[in-house]
């Protein structure tokens, strides 16, 4: 048992960490300035100027474990991902945010070279942008049994009807492919059988974007999670994912990993609004005393510490255990993990705001979209009833769980 | 001791209910419409379509006390405010929404004749709006010691220099009139007498909004709560409230009934959160069961009903004790039910997010808005470490506190 | 609506309060030493001194309502429990104390003459004890139908064989009672028919006590809790209450009121523990400053004191309704009343423990007993599960409870 | 990084655990049978049966690291200690038991050659047990400045006076020796010198056992935790630890480690309490189902499962820093488990205790007594709170803490 990160792993947190200084936290601000002005869903150019820079500096694709990405373990990436976690957007500069992430996986384990090649490629590349279409308004999509998307084969092609919501990404105008979820044989007997994921290039006959969909306010420009419309959408029948009656299987397997980078991601997120919380506790003063010399204020930022480092332990260890026996038998740590810490990140965040006062709740601080966005993986990627039931589920079989 | 409303209360209820249900409930989405159709500060026709309905209805005003309002008690007040908050927006409909509650209490206790006729009269006619001009950036304002803005006395003139923000309201086309909290003896040995409150029209030279601040995302219009740089603001000498060095006075007693009456309307919206997430619970299935029989939603479900009525009960209380033994004697139960009611109202509003998934967070329901409000007030009308640490102080000295 | 007791509450209260200075505060060391010396389950010679003294005062019997008793409704009763409260044994000096309220009621309502003037007399005096003998070790009590306990007709007889255990009382030597919940006819296809319950006299013979039964390491000397085995326990068929297959209908009569009690009194003892905390904190400096400076130990009290209140409200509200519109219209009040007070009295409880240090886990005051005593009724008379299940069925149905 | 323990630590981690399948588990209630039979202070005979069998295993003094002991680091020492834990009073069979390690490593560290033959090598062999004597009934000694007992030097001999509580273990008929803390100079100008250790033979005039104290009722025979009155107490000059003035640093050496160990038996208990959950859910039913198809139960046992993994990996992270990088430097991560552990293993067996009902609370399991230790070392060893102080401190000097 060892609790220090080895000498590669630190190397490449310390060149990510100054990159944050050099090129992301100076530029918070023109970033949402940027979106702010003109069109929200148009490519961001500050995106695009660092991007070559993270490259150049072997920061790019660090998420994917094959050759094509940093070669890096779950374990590995955990602690960069968390780096990158500290600022909302910053991820996308090394190409490592979500959904592209968990598309990019899909493709590579399950992708044709034909299907590589024309969209693997160019995501790597960051040229491009895609979205992942599975969750539905009508119905509990946590419960993927649910989904009522119909995707039909007629002759050489696929008929595509439903809709969906909370597209992730969608909105952006590099965005250029969607990956579908739906029913291609809605009354097999097998319930995890029925459903299929199929490529469905944006640009598509059918696709209409409805509305964007906000979150606590939010419209997550220039991202956007929108509400689609699937109207006989027609696409090549070679564009299925893996086959038919496949899509359970491949939602399961991207799943894992793309909840465990949503905890790391979360992990940067609250050691960052621990770190606020400090510095605004040492510089404001209210009664005669600073903040820091408040005993309940001490006691939220020391409570804080606890919680994130604990929180942070158990998503390494899930990431390990992924590394070391695969992502099905992680489950139960990836469970635990994805239930405990967007809570834990959600309330340390708002103590951070509670610290700040009306200044956590406004735009400026990273505080209240970061808030926003622990809140949201609550729900986000299955709520946390469904995790619970799932984890409880296996610690019984194992009569306490795995130790 | 009776738990029953009076005969007169639930007629007034029965009639605004009614109200709700005929005008309000059918209109929630129109008003969104309005509001983000062009410019979103202005007038909203729907307000001001309503507005002669519920006068005439005779459901005006009803938060205050004397002759020019409703006649009522803060106890006989409360359930009514209560359905109000139910919706948004509904309380500006009955000319009971905050900040003008707040400020025309101030100007019916304190104002001049002539400030009455100018400032009073209109805003008890629904003409105009008014905003309060208080917290500062800079500072923590939760300590009203701390406050820096600058009001200087000038022959027949004070000057007023100085940086407000979260001045609610003041962005809104109607608002005519800014009620500012300055300092016009910085050095007085009393401390509590160093503050004076000023009427400042918003048209004054010298007013300057700098940007609107938003909180988790909403910018909250048509109100706004914008940042306000006050530089060599003029107003006559008359203008000032009460007289020098009263300002603090004015505060403590504005700040009473506002804090009860932000607990009579988010127990409005918890209970309405609670309804909600019955009905979906009912309407939606997942994992083969109606989501009102898994255990885990009925358990928040009953958690909630057990909060809300705990809630109900002690701001009941606490509006009893102000009918009874004044504002200041009920400073405890004002107190705790500034402490109780926001918390509560964020977690059972919290619940009924999770309970609807994505739905619940977007603006498909009033649930995600609702939550802001509650967790905004946690902060707004002072920070919850404040009233805990002042109720602390009267039950420590009551040795247990007055039952 | 109105928050203030009656004359004669107020009164009785000030009566019994006097009594509490005079006679229970004193001699709370005596009871134990008593106690503690000798048989632990005899006969407490201090209870029977004081027990006419209460008689004389006027404060007798005063939980029942009827004729025999002191005539107060349910919302009268309740502060008056609420102060017997504060000291663990001083209910039953006013002939107050569990079990034997609740056998009293139930021998008032359904008993026949006979079994009046045998058993309800000399307990109504406080001449003898009883037990209630219904939870089994064997299976979920919680779920009254899974009772395992026979009671066989046999001639004139009933013959009862079972196990029970938690018979709170039945060590007391003076306890000659034992109402004996069992069934009558296992397969009676209505679940809820298939239960009697009957006088079984603690002297017949199969009655064994088996042994005692600690919680958390309390004997709770001089009443107990034993594991009693029944072997062929034959007693005449005239014992049987009200009637074969009425028992689960006389158990739900019976716990509505014993609950409600319960929480009255644990409001008491979190009173008194609040105060017990404020005194502490006042006297005791740690880190150059009292306890009572500590911003922690202030929101301690603060939350403690706002808990308290709330709790309190919904038990008098769940009195209130049970005066007005019965026990079984009552059934949501009481549920929520009996899910919030036991774990709001012992996270109080615990809060005080807290800061008394080693002290607080000590037979040196009242709280670590007082704790126990609150942990334990989150089990006794149906545990939080139950009742939140049950409150959440009714919730649902009024879609959101009654207001 | 690696979550895997090592191959020696597995190797007796297993050798342990089958010494608990053997020898300790089956003897559970044998022990408790024991120690109620007679006196309950007197040496149990089933230790000193198990001892030898231990000590033969090879399981023997293994917190110790030097060549003394099993020569194992803390973060090896961890997982065993956590198997120790399961049972309440396994660690002794192992010499491993609290407060004896304690005062093993201070006469390890500080003792002079005299005092480690006198008092070390019969504590190594198990041969006698040892008390702490610091806690004070009159002060808040969670601020060791406050202590009070006087340590004066005459001639040569000290002279001691004071009176002591919570003494652990000083109940036991094999006890010999007490480590008492006092004040040699109480007026020194740094308050971190006043403060002086001795070793007092129990038997030595002037040593008063006054009572027992007992923790929720239990006495916590056969060790006890006395109040113990010193009233001209005189011992030998040598008998001095260390040197005059150098009590506050031993305690502050001695305590780390201590910390971290009931940390460690915590986990063990709190990990056993899940698994008797998980027991108890598949085996009864209530209303129809297993307990554990309720969806209530199902989150208690996965949210168990998630905390008791979070905070195991806490400690294991503390322990290994404090082999690499010594127990001042640690500071941070032993008062983070400190603050986590106790409160985590109070909430899980608090859990189990409501999924078994009333047996919960009962002598049945080891569920309430594991309850009360857990609940008691959120005081014992420095109070939460002084912890979340201590560790605020830090977290605020490093600005968010050392990741």
């Amino acid at each position: 048992m060892d609790f220090q990160h080895s000498p590669k792993v630190l190397a490449l947190q310390e060149r990510l960490e100054r990159f944050m200084e050099e090129h992301i936290y100076p530029a918070e601000r023109t970033y949402y300035e940027q979106v702010f002005s003109g069109d929200r869903y148009a490519t961001v150019p500050l995106l695009e100027e660092l991007k070559p820079k993270a490259r150049a500096a072997g920061l790019w694709n660090l998420f994917l474990p094959g050759p094509h990405g940093g070669g890096l373990t779950n374990l590995e990436y955990a602690p960069l991902a968390e780096v990158m976690g500290r600022v909302e957007w910053a991820s996308e500069v090394f190409n490592c945010s979500a959904p592209d992430t968990g598309n990019m996986e899909i493709l590579e384990l399950y992708g044709s070279p034909e299907q590589k090649k024309q969209w693997l490629e160019p995501l790597l590349a960051g040229e491009i942008r895609s979205a992942f279409s599975m969750t539905e308004p009508e119905v509990a999509s946590s419960d993927a049994t649910n989904i009522q998307c119909e995707i039909r084969r007629d002759g050489d092609e696929y008929v595509i009807n439903g809709r969906k919501w909370f597209t992730s990404g969608a909105l952006n105008e590099r965005c250029k492919l969607l990956i579908v979820m739906g029913k291609t044989d809605p009354h097999h007997p097998d319930k995890h059988k029925q459903q299929s994921m199929i490529l469905v290039p944006k640009d598509t006959p059918g696709v209409k974007i409805v509305r964007d969909i906000t979150a606590f306010g939010y419209d997550d420009a220039p991202l956007g999670h929108p509400e689609i419309v699937y109207e006989d959408v027609r696409v090549p029948a070679s564009n299925i994912l893996l086959g038919e009656g496949r899509g359970f299987e491949i939602a399961q397997g991207r799943l894992g990993p793309g909840r465990i980078h949503h905890c790391m991601r979360l992990i940067g997120a609250a050691q960052r609004a621990l770190e606020l919380m400090c510095e605004r506790a040492e510089s404001r003063t209210a009664f005669g005393r600073k903040l820091s010399e408040h005993g309940t204020v001490r006691e939220d930022i020391a409570r804080s510490y606890c919680e994130i480092e604990q929180a942070r332990l158990l998503t390494l260890k899930a990431a390990d255990k992924m590394d070391r026996e695969g992502n099905k038998a992680a489950r139960d740590l990836i469970a635990a993990a994805k239930i405990v810490v967007p809570s834990m990140a959600a309330r340390v965040i708002d103590r951070a705001i509670q610290v700040h006062g009306g200044k956590g709740v406004s735009q400026d601080t990273f505080l209240a979209k970061a808030y926003v966005y622990a809140r949201y993986i609550r729900i986000g990627d299955g709520p946390d009833q469904v995790h619970l039931a799932a984890l409880a589920k296996q610690v019984l079989q194992q009569r306490g769980g795995q130790r």
